[in-house]
């Protein structure tokens, strides 16, 4: 049968924002202990670092599994380890509520738009000022809860402009040390490049010394990407050693104005993709 | 100029083992805050997962922050990513004083004989089993200590029949939940393969069961490898969802005789030389 076309899936809509949707707990097996390399406090959190090596990129799996539901976010997923990340999320007996982008990604296709096909409660979520489709949209300053978890964003732009952070909450009860996800804003010792969908180095130059290295130093910093092996850094060793950030603003822009980079191989695909969630809608079939 | 045959530095010697050496701290910047992901009593490890693409495999860094010395082991270094570690551990201001392995790998050449000869005080650790040539060797039970933190050494042999599993201590002021580092005894999901090098899977079933599943159901297990993109388990999750381990020994055995894995093509190359920390001791010059 063919859905009248309006009400074809769409993946994008703009709706209330940031509402924790309390969906029913998925029947996987439920895990009594938590996962978090914390103790007490930070026993709440779940975390995992997922990363696909074609692109790359790190997803990051978040949860509060002191919380009954056990909500769940995941940041930067990939399309091609989507089934490998809802799998985890089912074994872990996870509710995944938000399936959220740092921006739109030029070198792989997000995760989101498949997940809400196999998940359909999840939201997906990215800034405002990407300008792609999604569930929700947020801005500087807003507040992402999952459970008694929450993300702050904080906007980042530069090697887009769209870029946010994501960081965890500062009151109690939250994880400590803090953890940001700065996207493609700062990788480690680096960053992301600035010479395409509106990039700017000066923008970027002053996201990363406002939001970023202003906080705490012994914030453990998690990027999307890492070409090296790093898993992690934290804002005392990015102030300290950054090759790019420790430089003044004049010298990191000649820096970023001369990195003579090759195009991004897959931007062509990846960019229209992620600006609608990862799948286009599907044409209409009169 | 020629040393004489008796003065050319051999990296095979057995000497007292166990005895935190205490070298004099590294010239370099002393990062004031912790790095560990824990908090309070956590905070005294630093800890960092480091990945090696080509073979897929993740060598750890643990160091006791809070002593002045700031001592660090390195377990599982690998010969391509010696200059990245290394200068991890300058940058952090820490003083390496083991580089270990789990077992003899037969899919990479160790990185410890190189980092012996960027770091002469540094010193080798392998167990007794695996009949490699290395400064300390342990058995099952030991401690290996550096600073306050220590390792305890558990015998899991039948990927090799020399394989260790290295667990965080089990007292006051160790690290909670406790961290395994499984070596190719379990990978997350898995378990290496027990075809060559002494392996047995009678054997291996036996040692994970015993030695790995035994431990508390929220410790972090960190394996040698993975090809998914997987950071870390723990004992809880594998004891539920490992896809060979869950079975009977019966099952398991058929499973593994029945892997038809091709030959590792590192395999010639990697065992000769790790059984001498990666390098040969060079050739007499007469």
């Amino acid at each position: 049968m063919l859905l009248p076309l309006r009400l074809i899936p769409r993946l994008a809509s703009c709706v209330p924002r940031l509402v924790l949707r309390r969906a029913p707990l998925l029947p996987a097996l439920a895990m009594a202990s938590a996962y978090s390399p914390g103790s007490g406090a930070e026993r709440r959190l779940l975390f995992r670092q997922l990363f696909e090596k074609e692109s790359s990129t790190y997803t990051y799996l978040l949860a509060d599994v002191a919380d009954p539901d056990k909500p769940a976010v995941l940041i930067d997923p990939v399309d091609r380890t989507v089934d490998r990340d809802l799998n985890l999320i089912k074994e872990l007996g996870l509710n995944l509520v938000y399936a959220m982008n740092t921006h739109v990604h030029a070198d792989h296709v997000t995760g989101t738009g498949l997940i809400k096909t196999k998940l359909p409660g999840v939201k997906s979520l990215i800034s405002k000022a990407s300008g792609a489709k999604a569930d929700h949209f947020v801005d500087h300053g807003d507040k992402i809860h999952f459970g008694n978890l929450f993300l702050e964003v904080r906007a980042t732009p530069g090697h887009t402009s769209g870029c946010v952070t994501y960081v965890t909450g500062d009151a109690d009860g939250q994880p400590s040390p803090r953890m940001a996800f700065t996207g493609d804003a700062l990788i480690i010792r680096a960053c992301g490049r600035t010479d395409f969908q509106g990039g700017s180095s000066d923008q970027l130059y002053q996201s990363v010394h406002s939001q970023i290295f202003t906080l705490p130093k012994d914030t453990l910093l998690y990027p999307a990407h890492d070409y090296k092996g790093f898993t992690v850094s934290t804002v005392e060793e990015e102030v300290a050693y950054n090759a790019r950030l420790t430089k003044d603003k004049e010298t990191f822009k000649t820096i970023m104005n001369n990195l003579n980079l090759s195009y991004p191989k897959m931007m062509n695909v990846a960019v229209p993709a992620n600006l609608v969630c990862g799948i286009q809608d599907p044409p209409p079939k009169i």
